[in-house]
């Protein structure tokens, strides 16, 4: 019985410890890219939702930004095609942007039916609904890699209406050129792109790396908490590579245009975005203005 | 000189006959049905797309609900499946209900594209998103086909939502059973439920036929407007066969429960659509309420 | 039966040609300058209204002004007096405002009428209601010609409140100076000065010339469109004479304060209004901006 | 010195006697007929313009509705013609209707000259505008008397709109039938039937008598206060005559369709609207609901 | 390292515990009671107030009503007054009513303050504020014993404003009779008549016991949920008795007039708000509708 | 009765008088401190109430900052304390702050009594609720005299939100610092940092002077009207002593800051806010801003 009284009031102190958390983000608009091993696992997957969905219901205002992960490769080779990449992004021919456009709204709308099960309310979009992502074709150090675009602009009206009508958005990455032709984006550009468009308060990559450390070939010197020029410093100081070094890179152009902080986290431990945003200790690596890193 | 005057005073007299159905359909829901021919033909389909985007721009309110047509069959053998049907239902299993999802989704942001380009803005969504379109399993002649279901509630929010912000919504006809999981559904269906979901002032579904005749297989005895009740004699006396009855069952269920009026349109014919809506001869089948049949 | 469906198909394109003009148009202020022939012959005045009530329908803003045209000189003279002219401004004394403003307000409800006719709400003003019109007292060449007066201040509150509850406004061009007197106004120059205040895409004379010629005396060198600069030089030139004189001026003057573009159509061509703004050919002459007529 | 502070202090009684009225008729619609001797003097006219006005400044919403008197026969003098009247009513040709129209007009103008100049916002319409007044040809004991028109429907949303825009309507009493043709309309009964269709608190006749007597021939037994059942029964038993009999059917009318009080003021007395609304006293006739007699 | 993950799951599982409390109750009104042990220990109501705070940041839309406990009878003695008590009702003459009206709008700004320190807007008014509350004088058992009021009519205007406004209304239990004279009301009786007036989807009572038992006496057999049937059973049968009759009273009437869920909480433990909402376990004892509990 | 229609018309006169005055305070917020004579006299006290009433009535916004005057010191002689005072401030210890707060909120409540009994709807509230008004400790000439707050910040959102619900607010002079510590303010201190907050048209401070003259100890030379840099050159030319001087000095710093008009006005004659307001004569000492002055 004492026992029980305990449990139970360590249960009140978690609560009480989201308090200021939940008052100061009430009404943000926060950006969650979504993507590798947490989309994975299927566990993963129902936690990730979860946490989103409780950060809609206690006020905030999430958007999800998805990608395709292994899916889109997988029906690429049910269809007899090859995957190949450049510079690790794919060559993306006409039937493979079909393939990938395909994909991705599918993704998109078990997303949005997991959402609807936990009871609120979701839209799924891509970047071409409302005109949301215009792009220009990309070209990877000047070879053509197909229809792979870069965001040129932003219309985040759609956003904002669905945000108004309570709706929950989660976008995936496909867009438009100025001649209305599809292209596929990368997912954490398409997530930093917003976050900008939108001022998000926060802007949180679920990724398959514990987050930032000094030396990272050798995974010593775990970093909680950096400005935007220190990053640029480490990457300038050659300290960061692999698919790690544009993420870091959009992370700093979002934090200098905008969007408060943003968030690298690991993906792989449950319920890592409500520990994040709601406990002292936080976890991951949070990218943050240089001013805000000097106050503290 | 008098021949061009002439010409252009013809014009004047075209959007000077159209006034009276501007002024009579101002601010009113049109659904339509938008598949067949009209869908696979390219020509044809630009075409359907400025006559809803003018629909849209002189003050009426539509919404697309669309197949996917001959896509399916096409992907579903890509992966090297074959398409088995019962009665004229596609059988979906697991895999064919991803590849028609799938495909749907990508018809559906085709049509979003094509719709913004001619600058009206498009949000395309299915029938999961906001909980849109609710489904239980469907049976034909008691044998099981899989993953094909049958409407069992709409929730029009997300549709409101849309036309109050000024979006044209596109609608794939994919919905969720209460345990979450996906069906496929026929389209006519769900512009069907859809229409009587949001009392729409017109059902317009653009078919592969010139409209109802007394005698199908002979094509004699052409009908123009036909009430339901004796839309449901025809049937009843056996007139009705083919792909056709589904149809008009569900063009009669329409009428009465609250849609003003349906057609059955040649798709077929470019700007079938405009035609109907803006001219004195109108175009195909017109099903009405009986009273208002009576009055006439 | 091939004839009619070629003969409907021209339909369809005459209006899917409008498509465009309905787009831009969309929610944008028309003020329509409305007098002259245009006025006096009943068919041509059923054109105008039916014009006016279809813009309004398919979401733009119009708003009428009118004239008193050969009316006021009909009443004028049924109470036996004789109208006199100073420079082609009637000289207004007492009782001739009297009837001035009487046979404006008569009009103004005739076309109040003609619009509700067509199932459009209007509202028929003058230029004292809400404060609309202030004036002070005109003089022509110094000399004393009673209660003519030259516009000071446009409130144009009335008129937004008016568009926004969905009215057709239509305004009367009588005005109150300082001291709450009544004088009669040159609708001209009243619907100048509307179109200026509220900023209107359009402002629109319909008169009883084709344009503006080169050389208006030879009625050689028709102009389709020409830049206020351009329009201003045409002046000093010597080149514009008349009644033209004055109506030139106004337009250059709206175009130079925010009014996007002016035209100059002939009223006796039956729907003149629809065939400029709907159609290709344009009609008339079009006064621009001179940034816009270097573009093009 | 002393004295002076008493003249003070009686303002301030005077005023604080007037707070229980202001705070009962707070956004209530009172509808005002204007007419008679009230109307042809023009020091009367100031006050109750100014009476009007300060009904609107302390948050009540005034509708004034207003004959054209003296006026109209003038007119139709000035033209040459004569004025004949079948029953009290004007026989209205062609040309007579138009001269009252222009008439009513003027003076529809001229009162909201008055009301502008006191720094409140007027807008004056008639029957026509938003069609708020429906009328069909009248007829006095079968007799054709030309374009005088009854009453048939009443479509208040102009007034609504323009008195939530917090203008002070004005109103003539000109109206269409279903034709579109343009009729005369009594002013008594145009305020009756606006009044009944806003539901206003209160309708008020400044008139050119004291109020009702008991024996109206005698002048005696003046009646402060009267039920609609008791006007009745004084109207049945041929105590009233001449034109105050189809005024006090229209007020009991008015007062059995849900408006509150009616009031008969003479409007000769300056400032009569203002003392019957904010004194103790009270001037002239009230009609009221038989319920509301009882209980007092 | 491995122990503090494991920790911080646990905080995480206590979150996502809570997320279909947070969902169930979103934008509900949940009125409080706070008196008693809860208010004289400064630990304790620190925890109140960051409870009904918590609730108010996740959504809700809390009501704090309170007493004034102990310090009433604190400043009576003050001022050398004795407190004299008639079946548990302070017996209350004009001084003690004065002293406590002053106390109670002590107690009801201290708690202002305390929300407000946690970043919250509160507004504290009393039962006079907007005719909040109004009272008749109650006797006990035919005794007069003062200025002790029964409220016959709540005005819950003032309390939805505030709410619109995003306040959280803290309402002190005081109020006008008829003759605007004050009245001290008891908190429980005001907690419930406005949580009825409201239609509160809860009414949580922070009280000094655990709960109901079926024998009060003996404290034997603890109830954790209860219709309100049942209820009054156990008062018929008279095994409820002191303080705990009129709110056991109270509870079954408020349940029996729209309030969802009634709860008697103790409010010595620490968070018993909090753990009552938002964990499975619950704590003290729920008084439901019949209907209600014959689901379960 | 010819006396008596005299004495009526003199009524409408006075009515009438007001007119222009109701116009333009129309929507405009009025602070009115209220405290002195004012205050304790029961018949000036319903005066006071029954004029703001009315201003609310006619559409003026006024708010209410009252001060506690003698009931603080009764009270705190109640409890055995006795007041000491410091260059005119009261020393305020811990209890002789709880008393204050307890008396300064009865008034507020009794005030509200008042005005509701009047029929408009108050909220009574102190500088606490949605933390109206922030401070921090005051000294006197480098004394500590206790709880003594100086205003440092004003938080209006809570008084625009009650105006805008149409509630009058009338505010206790009490605040927070940024430790959430209770401190009293000196009324006039409060009155005038609302009014500038809010930027009030007017602030009337009701007092026990008639006014401001130029020679206060010979009481020579009344002033109706001064500019704020007159004031100044008073106040620095020694002319200015007492409980005047700081109030002189609030009232230029209010006229400094946005408010248009400060009155000084004699609380003991009756009805001095209305009279002040709504007659031509005036009544007490108005400081106006200095361009103001200059033009009349």
């Amino acid at each position: 019985m004492e026992k029980d009284m305990e449990k139970v009031l360590q249960k009140a102190e978690v609560l009480i410890e989201a308090l200021p958390y939940i008052q100061r983000f009430n009404r943000k608009i926060i950006v969650v890219k979504y993507g590798g091993s947490a989309m994975s696992n299927e566990e993963l997957q129902k936690n990730v939702i979860k946490d989103v969905t409780l950060l809609k219901l206690v006020g905030f205002k999430p958007i999800i930004v998805h990608g395709g992960g292994k899916e889109i490769s997988r029906w690429v080779g049910k269809v007899g095609k090859e995957s190949t990449f450049v510079n690790g992004l794919r060559v993306t021919d006409g039937e493979t942007m079909e393939i990938a456009e395909m994909v991705l709204n599918k993704v998109n709308k078990d997303l949005v039916s997991m959402v609807q099960e936990l009871g609120v309310k979701a839209v799924g979009i891509s970047g071409k609904d409302g005109g949301l992502l215009q792009v220009e074709k990309k070209y990877s150090d000047g070879q053509d890699i197909g229809f792979v675009g870069e965001i040129t602009e932003v219309n985040p009206k759609v956003l904002y209406d669905l945000l108004e009508k309570d709706f929950l958005p989660i976008v995936a990455p496909v867009g438009l050129d100025s001649q209305f032709q599809t292209y596929n984006i990368n997912a954490d550009d398409a997530a930093c792109a917003i976050a900008r468009a939108v001022k998000a308060e926060k802007l949180a990559f679920l990724t398959d790396i514990e987050g930032i450390y000094k030396d990272f070939r050798e995974k010593k010197g775990f970093i909680s908490r950096i400005s935007a020029a220190q990053a640029e410093e480490l990457i300038s100081g050659g300290y960061v590579g692999g698919g790690m070094l544009p993420k870091l890179n959009n992370c700093t152009a979002a934090v200098r245009n905008g969007v408060s902080r943003v968030h690298i986290l690991d993906g792989r431990i449950p319920h890592c975005l409500l520990l994040e945003i709601f406990t002292k200790q936080g976890i991951g690596t949070a990218i943050v203005a240089d001013e805000e890193a000097e106050q503290n």
